[in-house]
């Protein structure tokens, strides 16, 4: 069984890295006090909300534990589960705990000039990256060993644990973050003239939790669970194939072994030379594709697998990286779609949102032909098992993508500290430069988590067809009819939730910091303080109540369409489900992204530059497009593999108690 | 072959109706001068708009016609399509053309009270009404007469010719009439503070004459095509059941006859008594339910079918007046999502937006849980043959439906005229209470297009299924994977086009209208008359240049796929397509919907009322508001017929030639 010693120390490997950079990372000098203090307070109020998050976690995890102890192999179904949702919450928790450290330290550094912010910045953000490799490979290769091929089928407990933490991840921490973020905003920036990251903004606190909350810990979920049921669907694939080789079991563990090396090497490349910060992200990403391609390569020969499965391996990394460049084009700063964007917000708000919605549609086309593409590729390549492992072959690039994605929220609370702590324009200036640098990354890494969940939301179907199957569907049974119909509603009603949770907490925000301001004496002239933590509260409090039944529907909805309307009805759901979702969530993040770069490009001197008619237009559609790219968009990544996930587990007793 | 008497017999009758609907309307008094110069300018506009939209359509239609040529019979098949488009344009064109008559003579009867305006904006209504079932049952009875059982899939043709027409109408149609609206409004009403339809502004015209190809001509061609197609597809289905008796053919094309006299019976139900309006539209629309299943219970039993087909007849006449109820709960003037977008634009235009977003994606799941029941319930009642039928009771009310919905831009220009020509307040007020009512029920009957055209899709996937032995996908075959996603694709990058074009179009009329305002000297004091032909012009040119990509779309996406991957892919398509339309259609025309009355919810008074920051935040949620819901969603109506009905038609040349 030689091949654990590879995966186990690939994954050790990677957490020996991550613990190498937090210790450096904290090592770093963290500024003043005033600083210090500003940094305690954004802390304080992450670990709040995450702390009184995991409650309403822990109650739904414990009824589900308790259900799933009744099913076959109950116990080390439950066994499982409990490892996924914890790797999956100590992902994110340690990921955030070292990305609210890394940001005043990232702040002092930026006195020395961008390289040293920025090396700063990615060194913190690379804890959460390596973390995420390294307790998903070890976690499943540990199971994979207890459990042996015969019962593989339970790891899916594995992948649900984490789908379950990644859905309240996202949507809390999506919620709360645009609550704050659209608060802030809103009275602060539009009403009262203050610039971004104000002390005198009652919710400038709230704000930078929210990049922690939502940005960080939500986006490390999310990643990590499709790494986790990426690999998970892609051994239940193996496990699906009459006599497969262990072989057959023992490559896509390999290959995210492979990725850990090889996004490893490329942290070497991920240094900015001088200023230039955007190629050091770029060199990055790239070296991590071709490395880890060239050892993919190496390791197809040396474990005599096919070459043709390398082939279904690296369409998964070309999909990543084109995945990148595609966002890219559509919601990157100086691109065509925004400035069109920019253009039409000269005709006022109305036209710039019209047309910011028109670039999110048509931005759709060009990852679903890639995605396409890639589907026909890996399967001509290996059949439904190339499906998976080009999965795999994108996941295995996600230590890379999390560092890089974390680098984002990092940047964004070094300048609110900076800003907040009074430090020299000059200092402001590097932050604002990596913020917006930060603010593409946080777009592309989007792409490639929607891109990342669609396939991963495949191979999971793929698992489920062979395991249950279902290899095909009746389209004239009206019970699979009813299913395509639900599962393409689900996305819609559940972006609906979130949606009017955000417009809901957003207006009590502003409601809150008009209150402070018309209460707190001397508040605007600097003299007194505002109640910082009274917004953490409402942003915490709304968050956790509007999480609820968007949980319940992601949950509730397969299991009540398994239940009533059997397995072939489910099938459909899934079916209906998955593009579906993968189209709404690139609409949505992509809208929102551009939206909010047709706001910057404005602000960088065209159309009138900062307060004119053109930018107010500019700001109701970054308004807008907040909720979609960082709440609604990305949540749907973890709604689709919560279903798909519960699905499969659950299939078993749909099959035998089905109503219809 | 009795039966043909009464289908005929039926399409002579509500012809006649028509045309007495149409002598009659003419007959009223047409007011002023100055009325009448303006009645006529907005002909000229709607008529020039029409004939050189025609132009296009030709062009594709000869070489569709060519193409179909070469397939088997392609004469007969040929015949089928020009008579459907033919049908089709003639519906629109006749219900136009006396719409753009009655606009002038309903503000002239508004002189004598709400009852007297009522009545003719609702008489001038029924022609389209009536002009369109009549074609279309009289057609598709001669068709059907014609062509025998034995190849009764020539029908099919007929079903894309009014596809084809509809597609362009829908689209064309609603380019124009939303960038004259918008481009009206944004400098008209926001800059210049002009109030609706006033004669000073240059898009004035312009913005009428698009309620006519728009909400009249686009609508009226949208609502034939599906109550063709609806019809084709039921016969299709009855084909498609070996040794299926004649009844299964005649008893659709029956139900079809009984709910022409059921709307035309509900048409003495539809008087206003004194004042309420709405009353008696709701009067009309139930009243024309209760007579129509009356008499599908009475032709069930004489027809001896078995009592089971009429309940799934009945079902779909219940979906009707279910989704009425529906969109009016989500849109409706006074409603609590409605006050919810208004109480969010007290925060602004973004939290606006935000809640107009989350009550459209929140619309969805109401209209899809009665669609769900329907197809369960007409399944278990009668099979497959349950859903055609069911699609054809729901589609049987056209004649109804059609009549409120061209009240609508009736009322709409009434008040136009009215407000240009100067007449007492007293007039205005009288079309202005119209026009709300108009506004709602434009609303509704898009809800009913919306489902009727997931209704005939279904029932068109099914008859397609069937014919062409797809009666299972294998959702293994990754052809049929990459057909669902770009089915599921289809929908969002068609509605990119059209959000696109009506900002594109919108912004160039914005300019048009400064432009003139500056450089006509006198035009704000009234002294000088703006060049309103120009406005016309661009928003003509504008939507005809629009319109060819996304046609193009529509038409070679399903070829391209069908040739290259092959039936089963084709299959996947439509399974993508029709659930993710539905979801997008209803999403946006909701959407759309509730902004609209959000912003005339603060106008009526709430939140500070007109001038108010909270309605300065509505209007833009009504401007992005208005392409969704008159542009984008009602398109992918057509939209879904046409992939769909050419995928029939062309369906024995995939099956021969595809590549994979």
């Amino acid at each position: 069984m030689s091949f654990y010693v590879y995966t186990l120390g690939a994954g050790i490997v990677a957490l020996l890295f991550s613990l190498f950079a937090a210790v450096a990372t904290l090592k770093k000098p963290e500024g003043t006090e005033k600083m210090k203090e500003i940094s305690k307070a954004i802390r304080d109020g992450s670990k709040a909300y995450l702390n009184r998050q995991l409650k309403t976690i822990v109650v739904f995890g414990i009824i589900l534990a308790i259900v799933f102890f009744f099913l076959k192999n109950g116990g080390q179904l439950d066994i499982a589960f409990a490892t996924g949702a914890i790797a999956s919450y100590l992902t994110a928790f340690i990921g955030m705990n070292v990305a609210v450290r890394a940001n005043v330290r990232t702040a002092k550094s930026a006195e020395k000039g961008t390289k040293s912010a920025f090396d700063t910045a990615i060194l913190g953000g690379s804890v959460t990256g390596f973390v995420a490799v390294g307790l998903g490979l070890i976690a499943i290769s540990l199971l994979f060993m207890y459990l042996t091929i015969s019962n593989v089928a339970i790891l899916i407990g594995f992948g649900f644990g984490a789908s379950l933490i990644s859905l309240f991840a996202r949507v809390g921490g999506g919620i709360f973050t645009k609550a704050a973020d659209v608060g802030a905003d809103l009275v602060g920036k539009s009403e009262l003239g203050l610039p971004e990251d104000d002390p005198r903004n009652p919710a400038v606190i709230a704000d930078n939790v929210g990049d922690n909350v939502g940005d960080c810990a939500g986006m490390s979920a999310d990643v990590f669970e499709s790494y986790a049921v990426t690999l998970v669907a892609a051994l239940l694939i193996a496990a699906s194939i009459s006599g497969a080789a262990f072989h057959l079991f023992s490559y896509p563990l390999m290959i995210a072994a492979v990725g850990i090396i090889g996004s490893l090497a490329s942290m070497f490349f991920m240094r900015a030379r001088g200023n230039n910060a955007v190629r050091a992200l770029y060199m990055g990403i790239i070296s991590a594709v071709i490395i880890s391609a060239a050892l993919d390569l190496a390791l197809t020969i040396l474990m005599h697998m096919p070459i043709f499965d390398f082939v279904a391996v690296l369409s998964g990394l070309v999909i990543a990286i084109l995945i990148f460049w595609i966002t890219d084009y559509f919601t990157g700063n100086q691109s065509k779609p925004v400035v069109k964007i920019a253009t039409a917000a000269k005709g006022g708000a109305g036209t710039a949102v019209i047309m910011g919605l028109a670039v999110g549609l048509r931005s759709t086309w060009l990852p679903v032909l890639v995605i396409i593409i890639a589907i026909l590729v890996s399967y001509a390549s290996a059949g439904v098992y190339g499906i998976g492992i080009a999965a795999v072959g994108m996941l295995s690039l996600t230590a890379t993508i999390l560092t890089i994605d974390s680098f984002g929220p990092i940047t964004d609370n070094a300048g609110g500290i900076a800003e907040m702590s009074g430090l020299p324009a000059s200092v402001r200036k590097v932050t604002d430069h990596l913020d917006a640098i930060g603010n593409t990354t946080k777009a592309t890494t989007k792409g490639y988590a929607i891109g990342g969940a669609a396939l991963s939301a495949i191979a999971l179907f793929v698992a489920f067809a062979s395991a249950v199957g279902l290899t095909t569907l009746d389209v004239l049974n009206p019970l699979v009819v009813v299913g395509i119909f639900i599962g393409a509603l689900l996305p819609f009603l559940f972006a609906s939730f979130l949606m009017e949770a955000v417009g809901h907490a957003a207006n009590l925000m502003v409601e809150e910091v008009r209150h402070q301001v018309k209460t707190i004496k001397g508040l605007m002239q600097g003299k007194a303080k505002p109640d910082y933590a009274r917004a953490v509260d409402i942003a915490t409090v709304n968050a956790l109540k509007a999480l609820v039944l968007p949980e319940l529907v992601a949950i509730l909805v397969p299991i009540g369409v398994g239940l009533l309307l059997g397995k072939a009805a489910l099938g459909g759901l899934l079916v209906g489900m998955i593009p579906t979702s993968l189209m709404l969530a690139l609409f949505m993040s992509n809208a929102g992204g551009a939206m909010d770069n047709a706001k910057k490009y404005i602000e960088s001197g065209h159309f009138g530059g900062k307060g004119s008619p053109a930018h107010q237009a500019a700001i109701v559609g970054d308004t807008l497009g907040d909720p979609l790219k960082d709440t609604a968009g990305p949540s749907l990544n973890s709604m689709i593999k919560v279903v798909s996930t519960i699905s499969i587990l659950l299939a078993p007793i749909f099959v035998m108690y089905a109503v219809l």
